[in-house]
């Protein structure tokens, strides 16, 4: 999108295709998954964001490939030829290699995502308000959260509060505050991205909101019954998938060198080796910088966008193309209400402090999605009265607890109607 | 809800089972499934409404049955027993048994269907836009909506200033105003259920905004094609089914005679035949007043709640039942912005008055719903900015073209990237 509106006035004809009709503002993703947020508050219909860029079309498609022999972006049904490409699809959540895992414990990376993980949550709930049987509905009332960077942190932090104070008077056969909140980490402590003084920051906050938190805790398996850490065994219906991910599969058909990943190796440019009419950017881009990775965050894919987009401009005006530098302005995670950490240019933050830079600079950043203030509206509510607005389960239930337990009947304790 | 509501100081324990974990305002569905309000601000969690009062809880279930010998309401995985049942399970849309029409003609009941219907909606313009070919894109861009009661009247409306403003400027290949809303009806009139001069002033209405309005029109056949009128053909994919309704397949489990639509004829008390500890309220009800049926309106089903409440409280304290009288507080249908047709009490009212009264009615009774405000402040905003703040296709597309035309490549004009 960046690079889109940095080439509104420029002589091109800018074609835009996605395989869904909105773009996605990822960073609060968690608060659709917990209840806390619509998903139209964090999604823009990508023509209506354009509806004024006359030199730009959007198409609703699905790429398949990119033929860059033709010059061609392959589609399911289709095609879209090009002079320059810029190739931005981004990377999905991974399960190292167990695909099987994928079942139990989905991951958040699309609104579908975040609907299927919220369905999760609230049904785990109901499930263990009708479950007789205390041992079945400890594994209902537990949640294990893999992978501790950014989106665990806020998604285990969101959890704790929602057993906490959201549902807390909702149930009558069960207290939702029992339910046990567990954030897994392989390394050796959350936020491994940040300053080891604000992990533990971190650490704390989270352990203050009753979250339990396992750090150089390898997950050995995952399966209907549970997951596995080394040799333990942790009985749940609930593990939400927050760690590894993988790029997408379209870098492979550019049919240059990837990373590990599978990420694109890009020239400092942007552009791929071999190729200076294809620019590869975002969490697909792969580019040291000063011994670094460039991080698969949004400001860095941001930057990129409007550089690639700069570089096709040089290169139209037979200009040379300039390389890439990456400005890090900050790394924020909150954590529950009114706490939270950040990094500002080696400005440490923590507690309130931190939450209050994370809240505006969230808010400042949904510019553009126009429901800045229905969702300022909807924090200020939810703060003041710990409520959530978007506990919907849109679906209907059939077999409650037949679902991943299987096995069992039903039992409840007797009541009249 | 009324009963549970009206029973909340009695000495009784009140169990209330459904298989969504919502309550639905379902007069406004239509605003769903035309982007203009999220599900969640028409519907709440029943768990939630209900937390401060003590003697009822909720159980998340599937109902396949009653059996009144044993006096248990038989769940997919579990039973319920009761000493005093009412049954609400209102009705589903039905084909006239024309299940076959069901794929092509999805209707609106739950906040699914509405969801569904909001992605045919607009994924139809979309495969509009990328279409070449000038006679299937004509069939992305007709619209047939099957019924002209409230519901049909209204997503007509809606549609059309969907098509005449908010889809305007966003599309290069295709002009959004050229898109055909069709609204069917097999009555003599639209809005059969008031007064024909209500019926002329709303066609008239719809007809101002752009809608082609067909009465005495019996539909013949619906398939991936189009919708057949008597010997006429439509070629559409976008048919929307706002017709016939079948009662909810539990009144057979009552095993007590049911009326042609398989409605309860139930008692003056609200009772059913031969078991005063069964009472069967709302659409699901069948009953005669003043020789006219009492209609299948929420204020009907509210009023028949409390009633049926009340019935429960006598007989609990040894008195007799009473029964039930139907106040018909007037009839409302909204017809775009600004327009619309209100019969309050034999007053009959058009245009911007009725309009205002159906937004001080919708206004009030969404009280209990919180989320009022976010629904006025969002029409405020449509109303000044024809905007729709909710058009988000969820899924991903893969197809698009595919879907329905099946045979179909997609062509589309060339473009550069």
């Amino acid at each position: 999108m960046e690079a889109v509106k940095a080439l509104a006035e420029d002589p091109v004809d800018v074609t835009v295709v996605d395989r869904r009709n909105h773009h996605l503002f990822q960073p609060l993703l968690y608060q659709v998954a917990t209840a806390s947020l619509n998903p139209s508050e964090i999604a823009a219909p990508i023509r209506r964001i354009l509806r004024r860029q006359h030199n730009a079309e959007v198409i609703l498609g699905n790429v398949v490939g990119v033929d860059r022999r033709a010059r061609k972006v392959v589609l399911v049904d289709g095609e879209v030829d090009y002079d320059h490409l810029i190739l931005a699809t981004g990377v999905t959540h991974s399960y190292f290699g167990h695909e099987e895992w994928a079942p139990h414990a989905p991951g958040l990376k699309t609104i579908s995502d975040a609907l299927e993980m919220r369905r999760k949550i609230f049904l785990a709930f109901e499930a263990a308000e009708r479950e007789a049987h205390e041992e079945h509905r400890n594994a209902w009332m537990t949640f294990v959260i893999v992978g501790a960077g950014p989106t665990g942190v806020e998604l285990a932090g969101a959890l704790a509060e929602i057993t906490r104070h959201t549902l807390r008077s909702d149930f009558r056969h069960i207290d939702p505050r029992a339910a046990r909140v567990i954030l897994v980490e392989g390394a050796p402590r959350v936020l491994p991205a940040m300053k080891p003084r604000l992990s533990a920051k971190a650490k704390a906050q989270l352990q203050r909101l009753g979250v339990q938190v396992r750090v150089d805790a390898q997950v050995t398996c995952i399966d209907e019954t549970g997951v596995s850490i080394g040799d333990e065994h942790i009985f749940t219906h609930n593990v939400l998938w927050a760690a590894g991910v993988a790029a997408s599969p379209l870098a492979k058909s550019l049919d240059v060198p990837l990373d590990k990943a599978g990420r694109v190796l890009v020239n400092p440019d942007l552009t791929i080796p071999g190729d200076d009419r294809v620019y590869v950017i975002g969490d697909l881009a792969s580019l040291q910088q000063n011994g670094k990775p460039v991080p698969g965050v949004a400001p860095a894919a941001m930057q990129q966008g409007r550089h690639a987009a700069e570089n096709i401009e040089l290169a139209l005006s037979g200009k040379e193309r300039e390389p890439f530098h990456y400005l890090d302005k900050g790394t924020l995670a909150t954590i529950g209400r009114a706490s939270g950490v950040a990094d500002i240019r080696g400005l440490q933050l923590s507690g309130a402090v931190a939450w209050l830079c994370w809240l505006g600079v969230h808010i400042w950043f949904l510019i553009g999605f126009r429901n800045r203030f229905v969702v300022m509206l909807e924090w200020a509510r939810s703060y003041l009265t710990y409520e959530k607005q978007a506990r919907l389960i849109i679906e209907e239930v059939n077999d409650l607890m037949g679902e991943p337990v299987g096995d069992e009947q039903a039992e409840r304790p007797e009541s009249a109607a």
